[in-house]
């Protein structure tokens, strides 16, 4: 279904009944254009039965109208090729301030009314329509979620191609039609995003049609794209990939209908040639070989801002300028010719062949009406949690990395999640994905190469390894599209994965920011369906960044999650490979969150069990009491915690010097996975209760915490906490160097002599009599970094995972009722 | 000086002593890449004097090859033609690891061991050159802030491209040759980067010199764009407004002095017509016209990765494959095969030809050597601040805002700030700018227009205002590009200002992280020269884009600025129009930082006179008693302080209702702007000592805190102030909508009702005292919610500055010492 053949063209162009006059897309047009006027400046009388009035009229003008006729122009006619073609379309509104156009429409099909109840297809619901625009308790000035049908925010600009392009993954039926505005083109974003097409597969992916409108200008400038000859933007667009087709119309006053010709014959040539590419893909796949990669049709559209609307306001000229941006009359209580040009400007829409007396849109309308679902506002796909089938998890037991020896098996935590990530791509087949910026394989999760490739449509050579035209794994060196291509994908209804060094995250900081915002906003909205959660996976982190240098040494992603509503984010610190795989597996199964999870790549212990690591995960924080050298039924002195896997091994390693050197110190020892428990249960879903806490970090006993991350977030998350005076934390202090792991540790004060330091200085009946042993401690690091310096490594003896102290001369005490099942957060 | 005129080009034809021969330049290349291997591998023997022993290897081998002999051979070559043409000539190296080539270059320069002293000129210095990479306490792999000659880290890839730009604005005489790696081209920064071509005159500014180097891999993928075919690699950058010119070589064995041939030709012809096509412009420009946007020339130069490096390890072929990315010889220690050919290796390149017995580089090396500041490595626009002149500052008095008839006059406050930046460009007509994403106008910054333009090469209608070929101002819809402009700017030594809407300023959060890395790297590099502080203003702040929804609010960049080391990061937050100018004189003096301004554009209240302004500015915080009812001599009962301009109006407001309900408590008002004086001053150079702080928000007394981002961060920098659990703030909460400014402030409960029913909450004797007054207050907010739902604005007596206190019923107590000039942190 939804697949256009050519077959099916043919068969339509032979029935006349499902050919679409243009007078009828030019009505629907005017509709449209006259509803989102109607948005932008009345509060009343919908309808004009009355000469307009102030009091009719808004209060504050806020909406914008300059793109919103092009919207529109492009929405009627994809609904008359829809009518015809029986096509499945949904549609992406890349220009900010678009809210008008697609709301109206959403109206026109009818999907508003039948998801807000109370905005019906009449006079009284187009009121309600006109007032909500932009108005407080209402709705945005843009594509957003409240909008039915879009999967693309339009506040902040430049991700629409790709929304659009991870949408059509795995969809082969689907076009996603996809409006690029002039402005949004110049964003980094959108002008890396036509090289998308290269990993589109003709045959088992969907197609996207951008639409480049040329809109001419954005707040106060001309655009760039509409300023250069149009042999230049051909040439950039043939070398984007594309089969770029040029449609302008609507100057100088232009009869509409000569444009609606051209636009009609440019759209519907265009949709027979991707039917056409898609025919000659599939029958090359039948014979077991692939086509070239294509030359996919684009259009660009160039029509006057704020076409149809004013000509000229107070002298100066308005449709086709900068000046038609926002509301080309302002003023209306102070300016009688204003609100007369406002009427005038509505009338011209000729309203009443439009609406019926009751405010309903006029049978006129009808044939350009698409029918349920494909409606574009009310296509699934752009509703995608409708769509979504939970991901078919594959066990983890097989994978796991065997303790049952003793603790400490080596392991490569992102190497064995790659095996699972693996499995999940056999298990589910055709609604998982694997993003990433070139790091796929850095990362260690190279193991889903045994079963899938990655998607590359352009050429292939002998020395390529896992490069196809068909693949599970999508690899572009850019963050911003990977985030991109999830987000559409997700919110298309399918599953998948972003990994990415840690640092470098901070590129898609905005883009996380509005996904959030996205999320938080979705969970307003009665009729969004939950879609999958976005899932970071963050690896070459900030402390095996030794090697690369400062440039790549930041872990402050997470302080910019946290901002976000608690409802939607969450953060995962797994210790060692089997908590990692735990991790991920609960994560996979969750819907409309944001899960960040930073796990190291390079060999390390193995801490727990499977068992014990789901118990860990489902508690989200424990006390490992075989990492501690605690005595049932008697206070610790001082509480050890780690979150994050290299604090993880410092702390215990401090923990074993300690023990040496004073054997009857009672050192509680805390690992945090899911980081959100350290916050208040008042503040975050996952926060442990007051006293909850005060059982595992005392209220009074000094707490010594290595930290992932910048030591201000800790803080930040136990602010509330009873103890939070005694807690002090060592993390990631900015030092960042050209070094080796261990020196990478000591230079930020992170390493287990510091610790054991911050133990002797915290604890009061130590200080004193400890003092030449930490003394002793600082000398062992003068001594470690001038051996670091001459020899260009770690001493062997804290190097690597040659001296960490899980060869347990520690006693180990697993704990039998650690379940934790009835306290999991989820 | 420093022009290139065909004139000159003639001259040096003629001239043969300045011919350089392809030997001399293959030489070079040769030695580079022998020591860019070398700095790979070896600790000891630079000179190979003895059979290699792995003794004489590095343990751990962190640096990587690939992309090094390509960015050698650009080097080389660019020497000849500044030897020839005595041009004006810097180099960025766009790919990631491209540290051992520059190095290398720079060594071979001279430039090295001039500010380098314990790295000579002789086999002992490049002993140390080899030892110091990739090696703890030496330099890093990319190119970065140590190295010389460099504007560009090449650790986070995407910005080469537009770094050059901003370096070649206002610089008529300077080429700046950047090499693209194919691999950041795949960046979103890097793919709209190329049309900055649109923003550069040909007469006034100098020109960049794009090289595309196809090297064809990344980490473990092929590159896109060296694998779409050469039309349309050609059409792409036709589109881009380029002329491209193609050179390949070196694959199969080709001898490199036939690539050396057509490399220098293409070169040579790319530089004569950029002297043609300046020549022309400015022949144009004499006769007072403007010439039409040139094409532009540029290179796409595609050879092997890892080009002269082993052809095949083990059996598998590396060069020109990715496994040629990092080191092509690996595990050095447990194979001697490989040992034996890293010798083969370099010995290839025939060191004897090269570097005398005493590890001098040879005669055959000099011709192709450019003398003192022409060296590319110490060319003074890469080390800016040896160029950098001081802004000279115009007066601020005739454009601050009168106050001498009482407090509260009201000015936009950006407005304002507009003329001085005017005024600013008026006096510094060649090394002022300012840049922003369509955003100059809108953030009410245009009275810059009355002076200047904004620059734009294209093509310009009768309707469009201010664009002209010549500028001050840029405006393009990429935050990216503003922020690299500037940075690119300030780093060859001038001055400018970012400005653009707080919520989106996320969009650069990575490129602030890399720039305030440089920053923090470079204040230990001793030979880098202070430049001029990066300054951001963010206005259409959060708490003003009530109505352009909840994608238009966010108020974490403060934050993440945060993060970055105490040394280069400021933030203030103005509270009014005067403050906010001597605000940005103050930064405009500054060196080394990035300063990031919040200010509003909205119109609003004047509180402070001038004087009152740079006291206060001085100071970073200060009591107003003038807003508050302290009684001298008595402690206050309460503690209202505010950061941010809506902050500090409403708890003005709030104070004001308390005044009337309550006369007899006394209230302390604290106004902060410079944000880091709240942090300890342990921590930041900015910080109040512990006894200063608590002299102001005292040692016990409630603090109820107004603050314009998220709470947290007030939290963050108190923390280790005494009366830290007495501190309670109100701030933005992640609640956003489309509303109006006053239910904005409620939604977040930062609104004066709150805060007044916040003081009679913590101060002990008001709260059942005062109960019923405090349910009153959540009466007053239930009420104007409800009229703001139903009319779509405030009511008057809240709206915009109408309800504000400052029609002031409370004493105005200027204070006559309130200079702090002592106190001024800077």
């Amino acid at each position: 279904m939804g697949r256009i053949t050519k077959q099916q063209k043919k068969q339509t162009d032979q029935d006349e009944t499902a050919t679409v006059p243009l007078a009828a897309v030019d009505a629907w047009w005017r509709a449209a254009n006259y509803l989102s006027v109607g948005q932008i400046y009345l509060l009343d009388d919908p309808l004009l039965e009355h000469p307009l009035t102030v009091d009719d009229t808004k209060p504050r003008l806020l909406g914008h109208w300059g793109t919103t006729p092009g919207l529109n122009f492009i929405w009627a006619h994809l609904n008359k090729q829809i009518v015809e073609r029986d096509a499945d379309v949904i549609y992406l509104a890349g220009p900010g301030h678009g809210g008008p156009g697609v709301v109206a429409n959403a109206w026109l099909d009818g999907t508003y009314s039948e998801l807000f109840h109370h905005i019906p297809m009449d006079a009284k619901g187009m009121g309600r329509l006109f007032r909500q625009f932009s108005f407080p308790g209402g709705i945005p000035s843009h594509a957003a979620p409240e909008t039915p049908g879009s999967i693309n925010e339009g506040g902040e600009l430049g991700y629409s191609l790709v929304h659009a392009y991870g949408a059509v993954l795995d969809n082969p039926g689907l076009i996603a039609a996809c409006v690029v505005g002039d402005g949004e083109a110049e964003t980094a974003t959108l002008a890396t995003s036509w090289h998308l097409n290269k990993f589109v597969n003709p045959v088992t992916d969907g197609t996207v049609l951008p639409i480049l409108h040329l809109n001419g200008y954005k707040i106060a400038n001309p655009t760039i794209l509409a300023r250069i000859p149009q042999d230049e933007l051909a040439a950039l667009f043939t070398g984007y990939g594309y089969s770029p087709r040029f449609v302008e119309g609507g100057f100088d006053g232009e009869d509409p209908m000569a444009v609606h010709e051209r636009f009609a014959a440019v759209l519907a040539t265009a949709l027979d040639d991707i039917a056409e590419i898609r025919e000659a893909a599939a029958a090359a796949s039948a014979d077991g070989s692939e086509v070239a990669r294509p030359a996919w049709p684009m259009i660009v559209m160039r029509t006057p801002k704020g076409w149809t609307g004013p000509k000229e306001v107070d002298g100066l000229p308005v449709e086709n300028t900068w000046r038609a941006h926002q509301v080309p009359l302002a003023g209306l209580r102070d300016n009688p010719e204003h609100l007369r040009q406002l009427q005038e400007w509505m009338e011209s829409y000729r309203p009443h062949e439009l609406f019926d007396e009751q405010g309903r849109p006029a049978a006129a309308l009808d044939p350009n009406r698409p029918k349920g679902d494909r409606r574009m506002s009310a296509n699934p796909h752009a509703n995608g949690g409708l769509l979504l089938k939970a991901l078919d998890l594959p066990p983890l037991d097989d994978l796991a990395i065997d303790v049952s020896e003793g603790r400490g098996t080596i392991a490569e935590p992102t190497r064995v999640l790659g095996k699972w990530l693996r499995d999940v791509m056999v298990a589910n087949p055709d609604d998982f994905r694997l993003f990433g910026p070139d790091e796929v394989a850095s990362n260690r999760l190279d193991a889903v190469y045994e079963v899938t490739d990655k998607e590359w449509e352009g050429e292939v050579l002998p020395v390529d390894e896992h490069l196809a035209p068909r693949g599970r794994v999508i690899e572009m060196l850019s963050e911003n599209l990977a985030q991109g291509l999830l987000e559409g994908y997700l919110l298309t209804g399918r599953h998948g994965l972003f990994t990415s060094y840690e640092a470098f995250i901070h590129v898609v900081d905005s883009m996380f920011n509005q996904y959030a915002k996205w999320l938080e906003s979705s969970a307003e909205v009665e009729w969004r369906r939950p879609v999958s959660s976005f899932t970071y996976l963050l690896s070459s982190h900030v402390w095996r960044q030794d090697h690369n240098g400062f440039s790549h040494q930041d872990p402050g992603f997470l302080d910019h999650v946290v901002n976000k509503q608690a409802s939607v984010v969450r953060v995962y610190l797994p210790p060692d490979a089997n908590t990692l795989l735990v991790t991920a597996e609960h994560c996979f199964a969750t819907r409309d969150y944001v899960n960040v999870i930073v796990a190291g790549k390079q060999p390390g212990p193995t801490l727990l069990s499977l068992e014990e690591a789901r118990a860990h995960g489902a508690r989200g924080l424990s006390v490992w009491e075989w990492a501690g050298t605690e005595v049932e039924g008697l206070e610790p002195d001082v509480v050890i915690a780690a979150a994050g896997d290299i604090p993880t091994l410092e702390a215990m390693a401090a923990v074993q010097i300690l023990a040496k050197e004073i054997p009857d110190l009672r050192i509680r020892f805390v690992n945090v996975v899911d980081l959100m428990r350290l916050q208040d249960e008042r503040e975050h879903p996952h926060g442990l209760s007051s006293d909850a806490f005060d059982e595992v970090f005392t209220k009074d006993k000094p707490v010594i915490f290595a930290f992932h991350g910048y030591p201000s977030l800790i803080h930040r998350l136990t602010y509330r906490r009873t103890n939070h005076a005694n807690i002090h934390v060592r993390g990631f202090k900015e030092r960042g160097t050209t070094t080796t792991p261990f020196d990478m540790l000591m230079l930020n004060d992170l390493d287990r002599f510091r610790l054991v330091m911050d133990v002797v200085q915290r604890v009061p009946s130590l200080r004193v009599a400890y003092a030449g042993f930490s003394q002793r401690m600082e000398d062992e690091r003068i001594a470690h970094r001038a051996y670091t310096r001459a020899h260009g490594e770690d001493p062997a003896d804290v190097a690597g995972v040659a001296g960490l102290p899980f060869a347990l001369e520690l006693p180990d005490q697993p704990t039998e009722d650690d379940t934790g099942a009835d306290n999991a957060p989820h």
